[in-house]
């Protein structure tokens, strides 16, 4: 069987994820850049669309692709909506054009009679008016035909050119033969706070910071309305849910439990409480609230102009609902009891693992996906999913989608640390952001590698890093260690390498108790009740509000993929920049990795980059400290002392010192 | 919906044509070396097979992957069938293996009970049992099963190490879960004169020299003996068909045509000749003989261990059958006139191109096939194809496939000489081969350049360069100019940098008169009778039987991307070399690029390469000129004199030089 006619060839279509296997990523507004290798047999000239539409509807929206060299074609488009795009490219050899540009060779040529080519000239316009839907266009190319047939070859050669009829031309273009990319690549185009964002992380236990009893829903605001006085937009909460009794574990992940020890939030299900919806991940814990108050919480964020995120932690305790109405949901023991969790020889008594390959594999994945269904009606829109990497990336593919479908403003970060591969797959599953290794990070030759992979290769088309600084499982040991410059740090770098990152609470009281030669915090509020002095002296809260103020301030830190690092003499030093595409807003970041002593370091500034010269003069001003520095050319020279001002984030800008000039800048 | 369970994640596999979008090419024999990113969720251990099957068939070859690093995955078959396969890997996760590590984890650990585990693991084992369909397999594995279940915890781990049960639970492995890699890949094996062979191209109407009139099949014997005796084993006849008489052109491409003037064999049709097809692409022309005699002359090149080439060209004199029979195949004026070809400003009014796209485009098609499969009746199975590039891309998909389908040993060249993107587009569309830019590739980065972009990249899975010194077309300034030292030094580069090279008869005897300030030949034998001497004094047949023979017995230079340019300190001096992967046969090139004047140089020979030691002596023997020299490591001198030995092709074999060692080299 001969199949359709296929006339152009389209290749090398860019950007793809894995061969077009997987969705791109954007976020509304942005523009998606399309390039591919376009050329057909012959001599005939190529036209070419880019087109676009969202997934489901019929029409596409469209624009012309221009040449660039050697059969490489471009053009670009805005992707407005959030929800899921297919774009393609549709190619077709042009008769009009190739009779234009064939006319205009033999008329120069001096060949003699052009009467054929008069007339077949006449033809191709004659049919483009058989074509025309709008019929003054129809007339007038009638008109143009017409006027073609009865003209001497320069007339004709001149008339060939109007561009009125070169428009009318490619309005009306005969695209019976052309070409499409089959299949359609897809572009997921996710919401603005799915690409900017800083996250504030806090059990609503210890809302209040009792060391004896634990917060509820109607006493956390106080917590929020720090995080939003810092500059916080998403308020984290590690999971709501009613906690297991059975095999509950005690202060610092103990297997005693004391009468009054609280249980770990991971341990979900408990059917023995009162709960309306059975005790599982639809209901909040009694202890928390009711549901009531959960939503009258969301809304209370909500109006502060925040947002919350839930956490998805598929662990059910052995209380669980699910335990009990589809036990077939669970692996089993020959002797027929249910199986906990294991990573040999370590055991988890207080966690049974889902079987997701269960032989009502697709009930189980509905019941999951209905549960953040449940709590997108509850006004929740972001969810980080605890260990994915430990269920099928088939089932976050189907859960995504499924979700996505009605609420395509659903946010999901992948809480995988796990081997790069995984960390990648899920990605392209479909989570929005993901957690990264920037947690293990430290020197300069490895955050350098790092954010140049994560935001330099393909996997910027898909991979979103959240950069947490820490989380209720990580106490990172230069946190530890390197007291509270080394949470500047580590804090300026997070919200500058990307423009997602966030913090669990604690962070900006500087804790750093670990249970010794472990990175875990010592009476971790996994298992206890915490204690606190939200403003205990010492703490960084305000050099924090001043990262996310310049966060907000500089679009520049809103972007991913525009991250640069830079040459500083120094291995102490890391040097990095960010800057929009129209250059209105350059930041230079240098970071201080040494949370010791002063480094100081010649820098190499990329003036080149900025479109400037070697001889220039510029301004650059401190964000942090309100500072400025007049620089020039490359080479200048930074002092950074961890005890004082650990990170320069400056905000560069030309030096205007031409005496015409006003300085408007200031 | 919730699609087919899909367990495993299998990414990123290699090799891929434009990520599965065209087939890879092989010869029969050669290795498919397949990797890909294979893994699963959770701690469940995963195997992989890779799979193969000739296309069509429904059982698969199978082989064990084998891990690698960073969860890449590996595994190497052997095709050899000349035809299409297609591959694809299978993975799962194992509890076999994922319990066998566990329970060892568990059990050097000191856990107890593990009476649960010792269950659970005969159960895996009952239920390979029940799947096993060797009635002693099936009782072992059964046997087994009740061992384990009735051991202590350390017989059992001894029990689930045994080899005997690890090959019975890989050969009955449950695969109900397991996922493939979709769509499967395919891999085109060409039988071995697709990859290595020596091409000589000849008129046969030029077959015996004469001025003044044409030869005949039955006078092409002598030719075909020089060329067998050079040591070519494919002759490539130009079209061989009836010649139009309308429009036909004279001597030197003149538009006026004496009466005496054989016209051009690519002027292909004349139904007004007698022959038994109508005078089309089905005939041979009445001049050279009839297709008895075609028949006899490819029965006698066959017996000669060689093969005839065809010229495969569609273009149609204006009298040929099917601008009678088959009007609306061609294109029309608007007078209702037949188009001719055209390249404004230049006519080519004794051609009329086909249209591809015309409304009967699918019988046009389907007949073109159907010519080629008509020579293939006659033994004839390869076919250059003149100008493809003038053709859709789906039309050489459309006919290559067909063909293959029933003549897998067909070979098809496509003669394109255009852009590179359709250069590259054609191969992947079925060409077995391609001409390149080598003609106009002669310096040292140039050639460097270019061959590592031919045989180093994505193009060495599709694309095989045939290299042609020079064809009726092109007669390269060099070879117009740099005499017979130019000769030698582009047959050599040919032969050497490619297992397949193609000359075009007069090569041999250095004939370079050209049209003045063109690459075309003066007098050429495409509008005219040509006289020679084809033993004419001058002549480089012996250097050409020389090369050919050490084509034959080396095998490096019969592979194609084991091409590697090495280091030589003078720019007019190209180094290169070719080794087989067990480095049994290793050949280096040393090239004087200047035909004039004597160049010498020091050149970095890649004994680490090889497996050797910079303190090293090894012996390099030059297979051209039949000398011996002892090297010394890495550095060693050269010295080319272009009118005496312009070319060193040096086997390279190590030096023994322990007194224990007879040298049995010698």
């Amino acid at each position: 069987m001969i199949p359709k006619l296929s006339t152009v060839v389209i290749e090398n279509l860019t950007p793809l994820v894995d061969g077009g296997r997987h969705p791109l990523k954007r976020i509304v507004g942005d523009d998606l850049v399309v390039e591919a290798d376009v050329f057909k047999d012959g001599h005939d000239l190529v036209s070419a669309l880019l087109k676009w539409r969202k997934q489901g509807d019929v029409a596409w929206n469209e624009t012309p692709m221009t040449p660039l060299v050697n059969d490489r074609w471009h053009a670009v488009c805005s992707l407005f909506e959030n929800t899921t795009y297919e774009y393609t490219i549709e190619a077709w050899g042009d008769p009009f054009r190739s009779w234009q540009q064939e006319f205009r060779k033999k008329f120069e040529a001096g060949v003699t009679p052009l009467t054929s080519e008069t007339l077949e000239g006449a033809a191709i316009v004659r049919a483009a008016a058989q074509r025309a839907l709008l019929p003054a266009d129809k007339r007038r190319l009638e008109e143009i035909a017409a006027l073609i047939e009865t003209s001497e070859p320069a007339q004709v050669d001149a008339t060939a050119h109007w561009s009125e009829l070169e428009a009318l031309m490619i309005a009306w273009a005969d695209r019976t033969f052309s070409t499409e990319y089959l299949p359609y690549p897809q572009v997921i185009v996710d919401r603005e706070r799915a690409g900017f964002a800083a996250w504030y992380e806090f059990f609503p236990r210890s809302a209040e910071g009792f060391p004896d009893k634990g917060s509820t829903f109607r006493s956390c605001l106080g917590r929020v309305d720090d995080a939003k006085a810092m500059g916080f937009d998403v308020v984290y909460f590690p999971p709501i849910h009613p906690i297991g009794t059975t095999h509950r574990k005690g202060k610092n992940n103990s297997v005693i439990c004391e009468p009054d020890d609280p249980g770990v939030p991971y341990a979900i299900g408990n059917r023995h409480q009162k709960c309306p919806n059975g005790g599982g991940h639809r209901d909040v814990a009694p202890e928390l609230g009711t549901l009531k108050d959960f939503d009258w919480l969301v809304a209370q964020i909500h109006q502060r102009g925040m947002e919350v995120a839930l956490d998805f932690a598929l662990n059910c305790s052995p209380d669980h609902p699910w335990v009990h109405d589809h036990p077939e949901w669970f692996f089993k023991r020959p002797d027929g009891t249910m199986k906990y969790a294991e990573n040999p020889p370590k055991k988890y008594e207080d966690v049974y693992p889902l079987d997701y390959q269960n032989p009502n594999w697709r009930e189980l994945w509905e019941e999951l996906t209905q549960v953040i269904l449940f709590w997108c009606g509850h006004g929740v829109k972001i969810f980080r999913v605890d260990n994915p990497h430990t269920k099928p990336v088939a089932f976050w593919q189907y859960l995504i989608g499924k979700v996505r479908a009605t609420h395509p403003d659903a946010i999901f970060l992948s809480e995988a640390f796990t081997r790069p591969k995984m960390m990648k797959a899920l990605a392209k599953s479909g989570f929005t952001q993901s957690y990264t290794y920037f947690t293990w990070r430290g020197n300069k030759y490895e955050l350098s590698e790092y954010f140049t992979e994560l935001t330099q290769t393909a996997m910027a088309e898909y991979f979103r890093g959240n950069l947490f600084t820490n989380t209720p499982d990580i106490l990172p040991y230069f946190l530890q260690q390197g007291g509270r410059p080394a949470f500047m740090i580590r804090a300026a770098l997070a919200a500058t390498l990307s423009p997602l990152y966030g913090v669990y609470s604690g962070f900006e009281l500087c804790e750093n108790a670990a249970v010794p030669g472990k990175e875990e915090y010592l009476d971790s509020e996994k298992y206890q009740f915490k204690g606190r002095d939200w403003n205990a002296p010492g703490n960084i809260k305000e050099f924090l509000t001043r990262l996310n103020r310049i966060r907000r301030e500089n679009r520049a830190l809103q972007e991913y993929a525009n991250l640069r690092f830079f040459h500083a003499e120094n291995d102490n030093v890391l040097f990095y920049g960010k800057m929009t595409e129209s250059r209105d807003n350059i930041i230079l970041v240098v970071v201080n990795l040494d949370p010791w002593n002063r480094q100081d370091a010649y820098i190499q500034v990329p003036v080149e980059a900025f479109g400037w010269m070697e001889t220039d003069t510029y301004q650059v001003h401190d964000l942090l400290w309100d500072e400025r520095y007049l620089w020039h050319g490359g080479r200048n020279f930074v002092a950074l002392d961890p005890h004082a001002k650990p990170v320069h984030i400056l905000r560069v800008r030309r030096w205007m010192s031409r005496e015409q000039d006003f300085d408007y800048y200031f």
